[in-house]
């Protein structure tokens, strides 16, 4: 009992965080970066922090955790199934639209696409995710999959999970202390140096430490043996079959 | 017999990047940033990534896994606790020069410190680093600290182990990333740009992967139950003592 009272103020917390997360992440770039727009202009390139942080990191942590939840464990996993695939495939929408609008606006302005370290680690944690997500819908959704098959890719899809997580987290530190420095220029584009601390950098550096926040407190929740679905005590390991394992 | 196998082969390849990271850090700073000083200079600014990436990140991994590694599965587990605090004490000490040097490097020059999101999450990662080692050594090697609050303890020094982990692959991701844009401006200072990907690009941006590569191989000795010293095999999911647990 005390361990799902635990669980339950944890994952508020995690509700909370994340809320702040795509809260702060909108607000920054709707009241000091300029709004939105999706017309190759740097209002296009507004849309890329905020659908992947909203996407890439707090859709993509509360899918993570769905069957963690004392709520769903049942004896049908498959609603829960349903949902958590659902929730990362909209995820997965939006961190292709948060590239889509990184890209449009690369190009439109004819600046090189790909080459930033940011860049490099963003690219690669959305191939794995793409990977993760084609994996785990073939393992665990097709129902002419194997049991023995879904038993073997499991662990690698718990541990892929939290991997791709961790790079989310690098990938919008970096992407945020990037941008800060691309815009926060001082007297060459009339704004106060990033040095300065302006209201805007508060709101932003804020942003990248709520996102470290929620990123650990997702993990925390993913790595307690205790908050797992009871017949998958063993699996965050990544190596051990459980005894009993229904191949779900 | 295969899970030992497996784990020397997944250690060496631990040892071999990390090794790569000190070269790749050091080559980057030597041979494209004018390398090395103590002076105030921006070549003293250059022992910071030196410094950060061998002590932060490479000689702090491989404490951290110094107990999966099976030849210390002894009974007397003190020297082996003993060259786990000894690894950090020194990866601390790097750490600690490795922030002097920046520090310096921005007095001596009138920058301010401790603006940019990268700074706040570095300096986040020491301060828990520093917290984790002295709460390490009270309660694990102070013989006057009782058996029960070891046990007590344990399971949180394991996980913030783990996390200190990935705050430092943060770290030095958006470091390196924030470093590549100041430095190559193109025209303005007479380098090629970023964008253009110079040599120098390249070197620092495959340091990068190669930094994120070490963290998680770093990550998965150590959440990999198996390869866990046999007496903790419940250890690193933060939460349970195991049978038998002996207090050391």
């Amino acid at each position: 009992m005390r361990g799902i009272v635990a669980f339950y103020l944890t994952y508020l917390l995690c509700l909370i965080l994340g809320i702040t997360c795509v809260a702060l992440v909108a607000h920054w770039n709707y009241s000091y970066r300029g709004g939105f727009a999706w017309d190759g202009s740097v209002k296009q390139f507004n849309w890329h922090p905020v659908f992947m942080v909203t996407g890439m990191l707090v859709l993509y942590g509360n899918a993570a955790v769905v069957y963690r939840i004392p709520l769903t464990w049942g004896h049908n996993k498959l609603p829960w199934k349903l949902l958590h695939a659902g929730l990362l495939l909209l995820s997965f929408i939006l961190s292709v639209l948060g590239l889509c609008a990184v890209f449009d606006y690369h190009n439109a302005n004819h600046t090189a696409n790909l080459y930033s370290l940011h860049s490099w680690v963003g690219i690669c944690t959305t191939a794995l995710f793409t990977a993760q997500w084609v994996m785990g819908f073939t393992a665990f959704l097709l129902p002419c999959t194997p049991m023995t098959a879904r038993g073997l890719v499991k662990p690698a899809h718990v541990w892929m999970g939290g991997i791709i997580l961790v790079l989310s987290i690098v990938s919008c530190i970096s992407g945020i202390n990037e941008k800060l420095f691309f815009a926060l220029k001082g007297n060459t584009n009339g704004t106060l140096p990033y040095a300065a601390l302006p209201p805007e950098a508060i709101t932003a550096n804020s942003l990248g430490v709520i996102i470290v926040a929620f990123g650990l407190v997702v993990l925390k929740i993913l790595s307690n043996q205790i908050w797992q679905r009871p017949e998958e005590a063993s699996y965050e390991v990544g190596i051990y079959q459980p005894l009993g394992y229904d191949g779900s």
